[in-house]
């Protein structure tokens, strides 16, 4: 019985025991689930609400970067052409951003980026960015967690409002405005799009593994291509003596425009990680973009200096910008070396270009197709020639142990798109030319295009050198106010 | 005895057992409380300091971009000016950045967001930024985790440069220097901070639930009316014919002026979510100010080619700060759509704007008024009649099914703050008058105020035209050297 | 025997319970497990990835900032210098970013921030950043977790550049440009890196706890010595009266130099935190930066104005430039009541600095040396008078309660930095002047140095009054286009 007595006794402990245990156990389970409570906060979701803040925060701001480079080819150009139609220019860059806004929003962005057609030529919604602002159970939905469909829009369209832009240039000083209105309208909603469809919008080209991380092609070859036909379309400038440029108006703002294409160029180029995870390949395409423009600065500053003994800004410019046009393919794709190398030979490529077009009689005003067309296709060639393997998916270019493929895939991509934009753009000059919407009336000759289309003389109270400016009898056509409606 | 035995066995079996459980249960409870250690650096603090430094980053650099916007100003006044003001014009702009950075901080600030009165009106605190920056326990604490009180005051303070500078476009060419000194820091301490306050302070508006998102009554309709009220008080610059806009000293600069606004808006738009945690709405609010910009700009433009023949640069870079102004207050409220439809009609408003001004014969140079203050007005109203439900806690603008509540609300706020700003710039204009410091002596009107108050001319090296620019006498009034004491 | 029956039922009760409490605990065990997998993405390695994110986009964007400021001095010294030097000072400031870009590649970051030599004096490795981009398992390694090598190279360049470009402006005019080209890539890739190591590389002075935030002396004191070097070294400009500055070229561009400075160092001293994880010193630094500055405009400006009744732009701007170099080392050490004390003593120091370089016949066009050089040392010894404790390590100046300590530090640091780069230079400027590449030719002040080196004027269209700008006879020199190579 005491034995009994005891087992009763530890009966009771053994009891007491378990129910601790038991306690313990239960709070051992509840505890966590506090814990996981407070946690909750913490979870993959809210680490890539996060990681979309970070992009968006990037992605944006380099946009706002690309989105300056307007006001950069507006300097530039003006700087660089004649001062009678200077007014033109500042207006048509200026505008340009305007209607492309409104073409890329209606028609470009959904030919670019909405569902691929079947073809793998082009997307075929989210037209007037249709499905990008929905309200699910009342509440906006942006179109896209992370990086909604209003970021990634708004940084497209800053890219093509650039590469309307560059056509200006070289159809500065005799381009009817109205048919700059319409054809900056037909780039901007279908000519662009369709080329950022098939290499960025997961069309034919970039299903063919074909390179192009920020544009050289997109942006540089199609702007250029369409500025070659536009300055042979429209002919040259009356009185232009072929082997002499006519005076700048501005080498101050030239350099300004240059400085902030430069500038700008750290949102083209980075800006097209389209995000913020690889921050090795942020710093790698930021150095290699610095290295290029710097290696096409000094270079095309020493060639034209060894060829002429005069240290030439002009030339020095563009060959700052030929650095930049041609690392701008490969700038995510090559070694720092390489893009010292790819900036170099860049910075001879737009002189012998410039030359060519020349000695070819065909007068672009900035050397707009030199800088861009060349540069842009010379840029997407190198890729397959100094492609790294490592950033290639293994692939590598010519030089780096990669054979052929790569170079003539680059190839391919840039010829169709060389081939598109010239048969397209042609087709859309030569349908102004028709209805006398391409070349401005020869009127426009005389008295100089500003005043002739807008009325307006860039500083009318400069007294200019004879020749050059607005005519003496220019007021009397009307120039006036800026600010005032009539 | 047996059984005994047995049971005394099997209770050292259960104690062996309830040993190990109970060893278990220790483990299991401080297992979870090893890895919470390791966890500790993923807590929800770890993710309030990530989000406060994306916040941080986003709100600053925004905020550099809207500073940047002071450089477009100026450009933009001393592009439609005449020549011979341009000193004073630029002056005025830079040296506004800095009486309004020290106004700010001694006064505006605290006015603006400090302890708010009772009577809803003004804050009291916070003057100095003393309660920003204090040292606790030794350490620097710096009046807020996250978006710190100085990113916040350094974005306020770039907000209240842009109001203040504003007003100098509209008084250009003939406002004394010591009275500009004077009713900047006016305004940059009390006029504007005061509507700060009721808007985006805490203030009674801001709880009757007015809808001003990024400034369009705060900053623009503000610095409209006192542009407004100063050229009244003012009077027209000596020979000045209205219905003809004297010629513009630099188009080129203008330009430059209205592409760095453009881009200086990237900040003051979309900066004004004040953190990254709703990037949908981010990039709402970018789309949104690129269409209603570019809807301003291209509308502008074909409206005064329709009433004159020609494509006027003047006229499209004020449509694009229209649509830009009037979309400041709906970005965040309004859908794309809408976004187009404001910058088009702000492109029209800007027009029939400069049109009345000229007609009631007040002289307003750059059109500070029809830009800032009209389509400021323009786009508050706006959001009362299209505004987007899901965008204003179910609200909704007139046409958008939310009748007329909203709009009635957004023109109390309007008229409210005109009233205000009309009100309390006026009493110091007159007081400048009473001193004999709102107009610049007569004498500047025929040396040009450059040469009289800044004994200077914007590029002594040109030839200008006859009856423009300094005067052949003014280098005897003191025309000198920019850098050199004397 | 009933007892143990008892027992027994008991005792499988007991087993029953147990076996439970196991179960139980097992589950306890296992069920964190699941959950710590779900949990494997949100470890602290995401945590750093989200923060190196976070920081190579601030980085990397304020780098950004840093770069345009080479276009504000551009633009500031092209607007006050003779228009006859501007194309050559436009080219200068431009090329010198590329000219710096592979100087500071090959050799200057390696000295910078190689392996740090035993001396403390220079690094030895990561020349051509050849330990930046390595493939490891044949991926690429960008040289850091989190801010890459290359971000870091790329903000660390644009200081570098900045430094060389502050030189050109005090040796505007009249320096021989392959003289130019020699000494800004020595400064570029020797002179400039071995301070930056002295003081942020680790090097001797970093180890004494000299404190320069982002570079009153690494940055300004070098330049400003370079700058007052060059200019003693090469002698007044032909013609040169002192007291009595030569009439500047165009200050729109010199205000527009100015405000781009000003945006830019939003990104020179906030930038230079190099992270986000103190939101609050970012806040900080931007505040102090802005109050500076401020009080360093309107104090120059009045201080001006009481010397000579004119309200000075050139001077104000200068004032400006002289509260941000003077700030930038302290910004993270002060209070923004000191900072507005330094800023407001920076406006005098650059108006006394300029009179005293004026009586010692030093020809210096922009007052480089007056704003980098005296503004640079002033701002680094101001730390040994107002740095805060809080911020100082609780040092603290002599004024808040650390004695002649830190000032003492302060001054070693400074005076070290002018000794060697006065030296390296000086030397550099005696090769140059030996071999005849250091002032241009004679030829060159007849002519213009533009006409002479560049073959280029300006704004070739325009008018100058007699005795500026390009003689007569300037087109037979061989003034020509900017973009045809000849």
């Amino acid at each position: 019985m005491k034995d009994l007595k005891k087992y009763r006794k530890r009966s009771r402990h053994l009891y007491r025991l378990l129910s601790i245990a038991i306690a313990a156990i239960i709070l051992t389970l509840i505890v966590p689930a506090i814990q996981a409570q407070d946690d909750t906060t913490v979870t993959p979701e809210t680490i890539s609400a996060l990681q979309g803040s970070i992009d968006t925060t990037w992605v944006l701001l380099t946009g706002f970067l690309v989105f300056f480079m307007q006001v950069g080819f507006a300097m530039l150009e003006a700087g660089f052409i004649q001062q009678k139609g200077v007014v033109n220019a500042l207006l048509e860059n200026f505008m340009d951003a305007g209607l492309t806004g409104l073409a890329f929003w209606a028609v470009g962005f959904g030919l670019a980026f909405g569902t691929p057609h079947a073809s793998g030529l082009f997307g075929t919604s989210n037209f007037f960015l249709s499905d990008a602002l929905t309200y699910a159970d009342g509440a906006p939905v942006y179109g896209g967690a992370g990086l909604s469909t209003f970021t990634f829009f708004f940084f497209q369209f800053a890219f093509a409002a650039t590469a309307s832009t560059i056509t200006t240039g070289a159809m500065a000083e005799r381009t009817d405005f109205i048919g700059d209105v319409i054809y900056s309208i037909i780039a901007g909603a279908i000519i662009y799009p369709i080329v950022v469809h098939w290499i960025w919008g997961g069309g034919w080209l970039a299903q063919r593994g074909f390179y192009d991380f920020a544009g050289s092609t997109v942006v540089h070859t199609v702007g250029g291509v369409m500025a070659l036909m536009g300055a042979i379309m429209l002919g040259p400038r009356v009185g232009r003596v072929f082997g002499q440029m006519p005076k700048p108006h501005n080498l101050s703002l030239a350099m300004l425009g240059a400085g902030i294409l430069w500038f700008g160029w750290y949102g083209f180029n980075p800006g097209s990680t389209l995000g913020t995870g690889n921050t090795g390949l942020m710093g790698l395409v930021t150095v290699n973009t610095t290295l290029a423009c710097s290696a096409g600065t000094v270079v095309a500053m020493f060639f034209l200096y060894f060829r002429t003994g005069k240290w030439d800004l002009g030339i020095t410019l563009n060959g700052a910008l030929a650095g930049l046009v041609a690392i701008t393919a490969g700038c995510a794709f090559v070694a720092p070396w390489a893009s010292v190398v790819i900036g170099a030979l860049a910075g001879i490529v737009v002189i012998l270009a410039v030359d060519l077009i020349e000695a070819l009689k065909i007068d672009d005003p900035v050397g707009a197709f030199a800088v861009h067309g060349a540069c842009g296709i010379f840029g997407t060639l190198m890729i397959g020639i100094l492609g790294q393997p490592e950033l290639t998916n293994g692939a590598g270019g010519l030089l780096l142990g990669g054979g052929f493929d790569m170079f003539i895939n680059q190839l391919i991509g840039s010829v169709s798109v060389i081939i598109w934009t010239g048969v397209t753009i042609g087709i859309t000059f030569a349908a102004l030319k028709a209805v006398g919407h391409l070349r401005v009336s020869p009127k426009a000759d005389e008295v100089g295009i500003d005043v002739y289309e807008h009325g307006a003389s860039v500083w009318p109270d400069v007294l200019s050198l004879p020749g050059d400016g607005p005519m003496a009898g220019s007021e009397s056509l009307g120039a006036k106010s800026p600010a005032v409606g009539d």
